[in-house]
């Protein structure tokens, strides 16, 4: 009686249920340096299942249970030089009786997908939100499948912009100048608020439909691509939302950071490196969630940190992207995530990956990136860091006068720092990002104080990041709210009164602005010297900073004034740089400035000379 | 005809004027490591003699001539296995006829000398300038042979303070609880004015005799030693007083950097490290001149450097001192410093050195510490650096509320960099020297400020200094000029109205003062778990700041509150350090707290508790 009991129960329970809800990822290629790939296969009670497959060349070398019967975790390993593209089924059977299957498919990779030239700096980056930029069409503002709606009068609602607004301004990037851009994350954000800025993915493999779908954003990077332009997806692997399907039954306890009860992070980021530090503070601020709505992942537990990876490279060759931005990184376990990053960039030699290292110590910033000399000898295989400590140096040069370390002061004493670096073209330099002011409200919407500003991002080192809109003068308090220095960009959406996208439709001085920018850009994307050529600075004087970009074909001089009134400089003093050059001709106004024996500049003016 | 007159000028040049003026060192030792030892001979016309010496164990290996015919440097090699202590001629003479001589002796090293104990965690400093603290003798304070005399009246003239003075209040140090002192420098500054500071040096080998003789020095150390108290050296290798007797006549021309016309450093440290510095940035910071009175020295000299090296060797030996700090110290060439460092450090093993490291990063002072991991793999062999970034942390953290990064939160967040340091007990603590506003300035004279920043500097890692006065409660404006701060202490000259030097003369408010400080250093002089226990601390909350030592057999709670308001802290959060103990007792008070389930802490008070 009581086998018989259990043979319905186990009917019951695996005859009826054993049906496949997620398989992870979904399909793969072949020819990755790595041979092995790990399905996350998700449905109830799957792990009652016996699993099969058979294809050339290609392994089932072990499936494993977790705590979750609803999981399993199967390992294949793939002979490139046996498998061919194709399809198997992978059957989930008990007793002989196939109760599910999933036909899985190797894809044979694009030519020279491994060979791919990630952003570098030789690029331009232009930043922008999605849901604020453009809204290609208003069909998919609300979707039945998605929890919130459209709610354009909300600060921190969603305003419906999309892939397709994105598509459709690809030539406004192009005419601007820039050769990269960098969405924040368009990956599905099913939670009940404030997803607009998606960074509470509740879909690691799904474009949220108010956005478009996978295949609209694999059409976005190709007409990107055509038009000289790089695409960077932004990804998230400290937190998912608290809406992902696997929140309510997780593979395993330690899949994500639990506590008994919320804990939020202390955000404490020191506490890494702190010898001192108190075990419990750095436990917080590693595992405390960023948010209730943001579940803290834990990148130690192995299936994760594969399943990370491998979204990671399904997207790179999916999509075809040139670049990630990975959200937080600090707040990741460092071990783990290093070696994601290193996994990502053997696949993928020249590609480029950049984490928000927000750190106020170029120090701390430097312990970041790939080969720093760091005393704990961790490396963290992460090309490109960002470089926060000048963005506080740009915040405040602009505002204040001449001093010891004030000024133009700031940002000669923060490149000072560049020792600590071992690659200081990998870092991104940046006046502001979604999360900080708007540089036009820190600057008064002062427009010579603007062009100072971009003169010095397209022509110091680095990886220069522009953020959407202020390019024509927008300006944002972020002191208001995260919505206000994320304002929908004007021309956009349907029926907005002024269309900045074109010339015609921006204002005299919104075209300034562009003007200025877009003239720097295209001259910027030839320079090799800018691009990777030597710096050699000067300690500012009076409030004015000098400097040198050159290589053995060019040398570019520099000159920011950062007063209100006009400045002279005796020149004998930059005698190293400008050896027999005798002039040089400025490169917004194409006039011809001569260097000896002083150069006088006007007030708040950058002079960007090539030598002559 | 044209012969006799050549022998006739011969013998004006040579015979009358080969005399000695300098040998230096004057006298040296048997049975250093390093057997090398390079005499500078200094006299008219002295290299155009011939040298020689005859000594079981001496050779004299090499005559160096140098630029100016009135110098010779003569390479000594000692052979400590066959030379005895003694004395030789070595004798200067020309056609077989001797000049002059000059009667060399060898002395018998000290026994132990090359094993002392130099300064470490284990003792606080007590800073202190000589001409300010005390006047033992009026008879020396005008000396015929120096210019500059005394005129108390003035802020930036000598007070009279010296040696006899320092001498006759040992007593006052080892009441107060301090276990070493550093003078600023005691050597002859004999220059127009504003000499009383000592660090514009005339004479490398002469205590300046306003302060007293070389064995007045001696004769201090000897008696601090015998109380228990060590002596640091402040030493001045980059520059020396516009006065010294070589400067009329340098023995080449690189001995001190100099330019067409009087070029001041521009002070800007970063050059150092910065790799977009440009070479004459870099070349004024190091070699420009720190001030019109002191010419920069050339370390890079290698005749130079080896006076540099051994002055400070003859110094410790003869003295017996148990430290130096040394002056400015990333102003001088890094590499022979590095080689000055240690040469001394290889033959006093357990020797300390501080160097003047004023920089406001820790990357920056962190550089600069014996072991660093430097990216340009420089290791200063520096076993001391100076934490100015604490300094900064101290003096603003007391004058602001609870913040972010203001408040208690700042002294966390600069020990937070500690893993920057190859060794963290090696590190001067302290809240303000002679260079900087009186600590008690900053704090508006609140007495409860005071003791709350003694208590942290007395029990965090690293070695603490205090500066002379303080202690009793001494003020001082740097604004209103350096003299300000190094205001004459109370009780030093006769006839001052308060003689701070006693319990009895102090006022209830400067004992006050004193007493709070005098029970704490006692009490740390016994605290091996504080002098060099290891150090957890958390992250301040509501501006309080916890943080526990501990070593195998103790443990030590601080608790520091910094708001104007009682607080009470849950303690649970502290599980991983208080473990089982259940109370402590207060140093300063003897009051007994119980830890568990929170501790209820007084406004702007520090809790030292040992752990029960």
């Amino acid at each position: 009686m009581k086998k018989i009991i259990t043979v319905v129960l186990l009917f019951i329970s695996i005859g009826v249920f054993a049906q496949l809800e997620h398989v992870e990822p979904a399909f793969w290629w072949i020819g990755f340096k790595n041979p092995h790939l790990q399905l996350l296969v998700n449905g109830p009670q799957i792990s009652k299942t016996d699993v099969s497959m058979h294809y050339p060349g290609v392994e089932l070398t072990a499936v494993h249970k977790v705590t979750s019967p609803n999981y399993l975790f199967l390992d294949l390993v793939i002979n490139s030089k046996i498998a061919k593209p194709g399809k198997f089924v992978i059957k989930f059977s008990k007793n002989g009786k196939t109760l599910d299957s999933y036909t899985y498919e190797l894809k044979a990779r694009t030519k020279g997908s491994s060979e791919r030239q990630g952003f570098s700096s030789a690029d331009v980056i232009y930043l922008l939100m999605p849901d604020r930029f453009a809204n290609g069409t208003t069909k998919n503002d609300n979707v039945p499948s998605m929890i919130e709606k459209a709610d354009r009068s909300s600060m921190n609602g969603r305003h419906g912009g999309d892939i397709l607004g994105m598509e459709e301004h690809i030539n406004y990037l192009k005419d601007l100048g820039v050769t990269a851009v960098w969405s924040t994350p368009l990956l599905e954000n099913n939670n009940e608020r404030t997803t607009y800025h998606g960074y509470a993915i509740t879909n690691y493999y799904k474009i949220d439909p108010r956005f478009g779908t996978n295949q609209d954003y694999v059409q976005y990077v190709k007409d990107c691509h055509q038009n000289g332009i790089k695409v960077i997806m932004d990804m998230v692997a400290n937190h998912c939302g608290i809406n992902h399907w696997w929140m309510k039954d997780l593979p395993m306890p330690d899949w994500i950071h639990q506590f008994p009860s919320y804990t939020q992070s202390n955000f404490q980021m020191s506490t890494i490196q702190d010898p001192h530090a108190s075990a419990i503070d750095k436990k917080i601020f590693l595992d405390g969630w960023f948010d209730r709505t943001m579940p803290d992942l834990n990148q130690n537990n192995p299936y994760l940190l594969t399943y990370l990876t491998q979204n990671a490279i399904w997207w790179i060759e999916y999509a075809g992207i040139d670049g990630i931005r990975m959200d937080t990184y600090p707040y990741c376990d460092k071990e783990p995530m290093a070696k994601w990053a290193k996994a990502i960039m053997t696949e993928y030699p020249h590609f480029n990956i950049m984490g928000e290292t927000w750190l106020s110590n170029p120090v701390s910033v430097a312990y970041w990136q790939k080969g720093a000399l760091n005393p704990d000898h961790f490396n963290s295989y992460l090309p490109t860091v960002m470089d926060f400590p000048l963005l506080q140096a740009l915040e405040a040069c602009f505002n204040e006068g001449n001093g010891w370390d004030t000024g133009m002061k700031r940002l000669y004493n923060s490149l000072a720092y560049d020792y600590l670096f071992p690659n200081t073209n990998n870092i991104l330099v940046f006046a502001e990002n979604h999360d900080t002011p708007r540089f036009n409200f820190i600057v008064k919407n002062n427009v010579d104080k603007f062009k100072l500003a971009m003169a010095f991002l397209m022509t110091t080192r680095g990886i220069p990041e522009i953020y959407y809109g202020s390019e024509i003068g927008m300006t944002g308090d972020k002191a208001k709210g995260d919505g206000d220095i994320r304002r929908d960009f004007p021309g956009g959406w349907p029926n907005d009164s002024i269309n900045a996208f074109t010339a015609a439709g921006r204002t005299p001085l919104q075209n300034e602005y562009f003007n200025y920018l877009s003239k720097l850009l295209h001259w910027r994307q030839k320079e090799a010297v800018i691009q990777t050529g030597k710096l050699i600075h000067y300690i500012p004087q009076n409030n004015v900073y000098v400097y040198f970009r050159y290589n053995n074909k060019k040398t570019v001089m520099v000159i920011l004034n950062g007063n209100n009134t006009e400045q002279t400089l005796n020149t004998a003093r930059f005698s190293q740089c400008i050896k027999n050059f005798t002039r040089g001709t400025d490169v917004e106004t194409g006039k011809t400035i001569q260097l000896q024996p002083s150069i006088t500049i006007p007030k708040e003016t950058a002079y960007i000379l090539e030598l002559k």
